[in-house]
């Protein structure tokens, strides 16, 4: 903590709102990185000394002249639903809250241009009525922003058909602001828009997103019971595979998760595993005749996710861990990539490893132009070592992981290392390293 | 030739058109056989004895009836584009042209319900206004019927995003009346309408589809010139398994194939191979930044179908055969698909193996689930024992192939057997062996 530069650099904003308030600090300060016990530990405490609230790109320029000036830590963070503490100060500084930059700029046939800001279900809202809604959103849609899920996440609820972010064509331009005395402005188009992806923010100050629409089909939200894991998960990759099928959402879950499952749980039989999955309506034919005799449909309803219902989609992804957080604190998550041409057996073999220590559920995706499966498994916590050790287990079988219980972006990555061009770039936009400091750990400042 | 029998027929059809007019009933008699100087040949001269053309599913009953009672042979057909003989009657009786048949019976969102004799280009014309169309086409689209493509035909334009016709979902439904004294209407919902796919009208006369639409994008015509086919197809390959790019057609061919190509012969640099695409307009930027620094775009036009123009995706499937055909008269073709675990591979070793008697292009299809390629090359003719050869020769390196010199649904089936689905649904549909005779050559008749 530096008051003096803080209080100088609160000069420096003009008319910028910002805000000392310490519960907002405290508040805005978090993300659910609580998920993890290990990140429970190395993240408490960590605060920024103010929230600061941009209006519009000039107000982020102002925030970012100031910063560069004062030599003060900037943390940018949307509407803070991330997992790993991305949007967790942990210099201190300023808290660039990017949630009031909401607009929706422009949106063409397949494409939309928004402010960071713009909610993920307020932006579908607005989409709708045109045919079209985001190709990609995470399993916290209902809360979380464009600019977060950008620069925090990697794929979610509609990678079964578009695959992740990272994709080409899944973000087709970023603005970004440099965090520099005289901020420039830098659009980034096509594969130099990947530079801010799961960047966390390291790289650049988001201000605008083109990406990619997705023709808006009627959902039906849809769970099957099926005996066991396996049989779920051999319907859900007969469904993945079937190019004919439009879907949006493809979910194997074992039980006992539906066990957590609140108004699910009393309509899944005891013991049986699910398949959750988002169907185009006139795909709705072919994707039951796909699943099989032994299938049963407990759940089939249209796409809904007003505020007094609970999407399908919450309960899968990330949102599993937390359902299952919600009664029973003692339990974290991981989160793996499984080999495209061994994916039953692998997942089988991963199954028997862990016995009841590992609870299993799928995301079917494509991955590379192929069909796959990510998951984020339920863990029983026993200790931190235990933790590490279940990632080195999944590897040492041949299945990636993107440790969820670090929070630096390269102990974080599957290749254990930040991608070469966002460390390159990040020497462009953020000479003195206040870019959401300590995230990206290989970088050293080009300036002090 | 049984007079006798065609006059009863005749007098039992009320007011159903029929023609005996010699041009008539030897122009509807052909499809595009022609193409293969071995069905030239087995087809030569085999011709119906009358054409028939119901105006709606009263009139096919009618028709049926008469036939079952007069045993006589019926060969339906849409407007005949097909390269196999599907519509060539082997023995004589009846040519029943379903082209006037052409109502859209609904539209709704994802799905329409069409008569069998619409036509596919006139049918994306009513339903482009809607923002839908359908999911796939042959090359021939502007003169084949939904009818025709479903009856004769696997894939096509579209197979790069949907798979095939085979593909679970991409036909929904199809309503067959049989050939019998009283004949009945038999609806076939999902896998069970696959019963009529490439049936060539054996398995029963189809009076309705019910087929799944895709969205209607702003498609972009590209052509791009490459230094050489490998190129040209690790190019179509990227942008394949590229599934954040909204494609509907990805199309190498290698020189000296775009020497034929009329207007963009000129276009296209001396001994280069092309890249043909169709690129929905929001993903046209990602598109040509995955073609690398070497491709060359040599033609970028909206897409338009319209009469006074060529639309790219006449140079592909098998138009390229037509393409060469049109100046050069001593050419064929193959059908084969490439094994999607090691494509680039085969692809090549097949090129090294024919040198300048194959001329190679691929379509890049997706089948089940997986990005691969199948291709109907251009074969130098020598002799009819060559091009069986050649079949046998790729099969030997683990292509397979459908082979497009042989008549029966047997013998141009990469299994070499009928399905067994559609032979068991034949015995019910045409007790007496009179739908389309000799096509399904394993089939017997159940009564006499």
């Amino acid at each position: 903590m530096n008051d003096g530069r803080i209080a100088a650099l609160i000069d420096d904003l003009g008319d910028v709102p910002f805000s000392f308030e310490p519960s907002l600090l405290r508040r805005r300060s978090r993300d659910y990185f609580w998920y993890s016990q290990a990140l429970a530990e190395d993240l408490a405490g960590k605060q920024a000394e103010v929230v600061v609230t941009p209006r519009n790109e000039a107000d982020v320029m102002r925030v970012a002249a100031a910063c560069a000036r004062r030599r003060v830590a900037l943390t940018p963070r949307g509407t803070g639903t991330g997992n790993y503490g991305q949007s967790v100060p942990l210099h201190g500084g300023v808290l660039l809250d990017m949630s009031e930059m909401t607009a929706i700029e422009w949106v063409r046939p397949g494409v939309m241009r928004v402010a960071p800001g713009a909610r993920m279900h307020l932006v579908d809202e607005a989409l709708r009525p045109g045919g079209q809604e985001q190709r990609l959103h995470p399993s916290t849609k209902r809360s979380a922003t464009v600019g977060g899920f950008v620069a925090g996440g990697s794929g979610g609820v509609g990678s079964v058909t578009w695959g992740g972010l990272r994709e080409p064509g899944n973000v087709l331009a970023a603005r970004v602001i440099t965090l520099e005395e005289r901020p420039r402005a830098i659009e980034l188009r096509g594969d130099a828009a990947q530079k801010i992806n799961r960047a966390y923010g390291t790289t650049g100050i988001i201000t605008a997103l083109e990406m990619p629409l997705a023709p808006a089909w009627e959902w039906i939200d849809l769970a099957v019971a099926f005996d066991d894991f396996a049989s779920a998960c051999a319907a859900g990759l007969a469904v993945a595979l079937a190019d004919g099928v439009v879907k949006k959402l493809l979910t194997p879950i074992s039980w006992p998760i539906p066990r957590y499952f609140g108004p699910f749980a009393s309509l899944c039989p005891d013991g049986a595993s699910l398949l959750i999955a988002m169907i185009a309506k006139p795909s709705l034919e072919t994707f039951k005749a796909l699943l099989g005799p032994l299938a049963r449909i407990i759940h089939e309803l249209e796409f809904d996710e007003s505020p007094a219902t609970t999407p399908i989609y919450e309960y899968t992804w990330n949102h599993t861990t937390l359902q299952v957080l919600k009664s029973d604190r003692n339990v974290s998550y991981q989160q793996c990539l499984f080999p495209h041409d061994r994916l039953l057996e692998s997942v089988a073999e991963m199954a028997a490893l862990f016995g009841d220590e590992v609870w299993h559920h799928l995301e079917f995706i494509r991955f590379g132009g192929r069909v796959t499966a990510s998951a984020l498994p339920v863990v029983r916590f026993t200790t931190r070592a235990r933790l590490f050790e279940i990632v080195e287990l999944y590897e040492r079988h041949g299945v990636m992981v993107a440790n969820p219980h670090v929070f630096t972006l390269e102990d974080g990555s599957r290749h254990k290392r930040a991608d070469a061009d966002q460390l390159g770039f990040k020497a462009e936009v953020d000479p003195y390293g206040l870019l959401n400091p300590g995230k990206m750990r290989s970088y050293a400042p080009v300036r002090a």
